[in-house]
């Protein structure tokens, strides 16, 4: 296209959000805005990925349910999830007798989800979808990197999968946060092979999807509150910086990244959250609520993916990352 | 929506596809009309991932070069495959300095990705999508069951899933085949908790689908040349139309599942072909020629998806599934 970046001339709005999260992620800035805080991990269920999946499920129901809505008014969800075959999403779905569509996208869906519910409520295809995605701690361990049970040490640079679910209820009417506008990442690989460095990786697609619509939208940075990423961390949030720095567009002045802000006490988290429930937790209760009170009138939402698998690092592969990003309104 | 069809007012069109198969599939019906015959379905690579990437890279390069077309061309790619976090799909689109929208929906993906490709463009919101999708019978082997060099034995009800891939270029405008509805799925599970019966799994979700997308629009059964569905194999085919014949739908006469003519010699595939390349190479090669030609005029496409993986089967889940329709007219 040229330019990354679609319009939503009609305005399709977030019209509410559910979110729940762990203990250890509640006592962060999410903690007094969440809508269901976890006192165990496990949710009642006897592993961790059902743990996930009620979790997605949970606000999925939610996010139709605080729009004052059934499920028959629901004409889509779009979802997805880390675990392999996107299980926590599929299986979550399979609880609601409405439309699925899956995307994968690792831990940049939550804005995948909202650019595609907004591009079908906006194209005229559906009047209301639900856009979710979540991720857990526990399941994200033993599928991506060692049994929880080993014990591995973390080295420096890594980060702490977050275990959190967030939804959003897109609709063509009504009062809300519009998504205004959507730039679609490509995939980006600056030929990082250390799995255990996440921002470093993902840093390069979020440079790149941030200039893409910056250079597409020909918009000024102060026209926006925040500049919002998904999970880099405190790491890859630097690098991010310095990226865009170099290619002159300093961002530092009102960039945050959700991973580096997710936890208040660093004790194992080093570099913060990641997963795909760290900016979809964190977007859907603490900005969706700023953004409703007029605390911000305008945010570029960028989640990041890395789209690696152990397979394809065993296989001596580096890892290929993406960022989506959604403009948000009030 | 109660109604689970869009409908594509400016009618896209697939204006070029592309297909590559591995030589047990080239043997078959798909042989005479598929563009890059394989002698060797390593493709030249050290891995069966490798390879299958290799494939679908093939494959969307070559539906926008049969289009005429450069890379810069084309708006968005959508695509997804069976490996754990579409290894394939975002390995695929690293090649490409595209934007990529990761999509999984297992062997429902050509199209799911149809359908997202559609909408966008109908949309207004790209002017040309890739849609592609394929799948490796040595990587979906290691993957979902045994390892080859076991050898094991494979049981009657087990398909065997087809090494190729296949793309294509949806358009605003030009020369093709229109793609004027979707149907998208409801996640459906019968209980059926055997994963090597996928057409008993998939079959209730094909029916769901059908049925829906036919009380929706209100149509006649006569108005398809042939409802094809994706890779349900001879016996989940049977069921399908037990099961649609059982609702007051009797689509024996103008049924036809990929699956079940892929392969013309029955040797150790028992039920026939599975796997995301199984309805892509057969839609994007045989169907999209024999539509082109004025031999079929309107076709119901249906892909069929079950959504487990190796995680849920072990923690005693069932099979979820899906089935997503496109409307191809020429």
């Amino acid at each position: 296209m040229g330019n990354q970046t679609i319009y939503f001339k009609k305005k399709p709005r977030i019209v509410a959000t559910s979110t729940i999260a762990g203990p250890k992620e509640c006592q962060g800035i999410i903690g007094r805005y969440v809508e269901t805080a976890l006192s165990d991990d496990m949710y009642g269920e006897s592993t961790f990925e059902k743990a996930e999946c009620k979790m997605l499920s949970k606000v999925i129901h939610g996010a139709i349910s605080n729009a004052g809505l059934q499920r028959d008014d629901v004409d889509m969800i779009v979802s997805g999830d880390l675990l392999n075959q996107i299980i926590s999403a599929s299986f979550a779905a399979r609880d609601f007798s409405v439309p699925f569509l899956g995307v994968y996208g690792a831990c940049s869906t939550m804005a995948e989800s909202l650019a595609v519910a907004a591009a079908f409520v906006d194209g005229g295809f559906c009047r209301r979808v639900v856009a979710a995605t979540g991720s857990h701690f526990a399941s994200a361990e033993r599928q991506y990197r060692y049994p929880l049970e080993l014990g591995c040490t973390r080295p420096p640079q890594a980060q702490w999968t977050v275990t959190a679910a967030g939804g959003a209820l897109v609709a063509g009417e009504g009062d809300g946060v519009k998504i205004t506008s959507a730039t679609l990442g490509k995939v980006v690989d600056f030929g990082v092979t250390d799995v255990n460095n996440m921002g470093a990786a993902m840093a390069p697609a979020a440079c790149d999807t941030i200039l893409a619509h910056f250079r597409g939208t020909k918009e000024d940075l102060e026209a926006y509150d925040l500049i919002v990423t998904g999970d880099l961390g405190a790491l890859g949030s630097r690098i991010l910086k310095d990226l865009t720095w170099e290619k002159g567009l300093d961002i530092s002045a009102n960039h945050v990244d959700c991973g580096e802000i997710i936890y208040n006490v660093i004790e194992d988290e080093f570099q913060g959250g990641s997963g795909a429930g760290c900016s979809a937790v964190v977007l859907n209760s603490y900005l969706y609520s700023k953004m409703m009170s007029g605390a911000f009138k305008r945010i570029l939402f960028v989640a990041t993916g890395a789209l690696l698998s152990t397979v394809s690092s065993g296989q001596g592969e580096s890892i290929p990352c993406i960022a989506h990003a959604v403009t948000l309104e009030r």
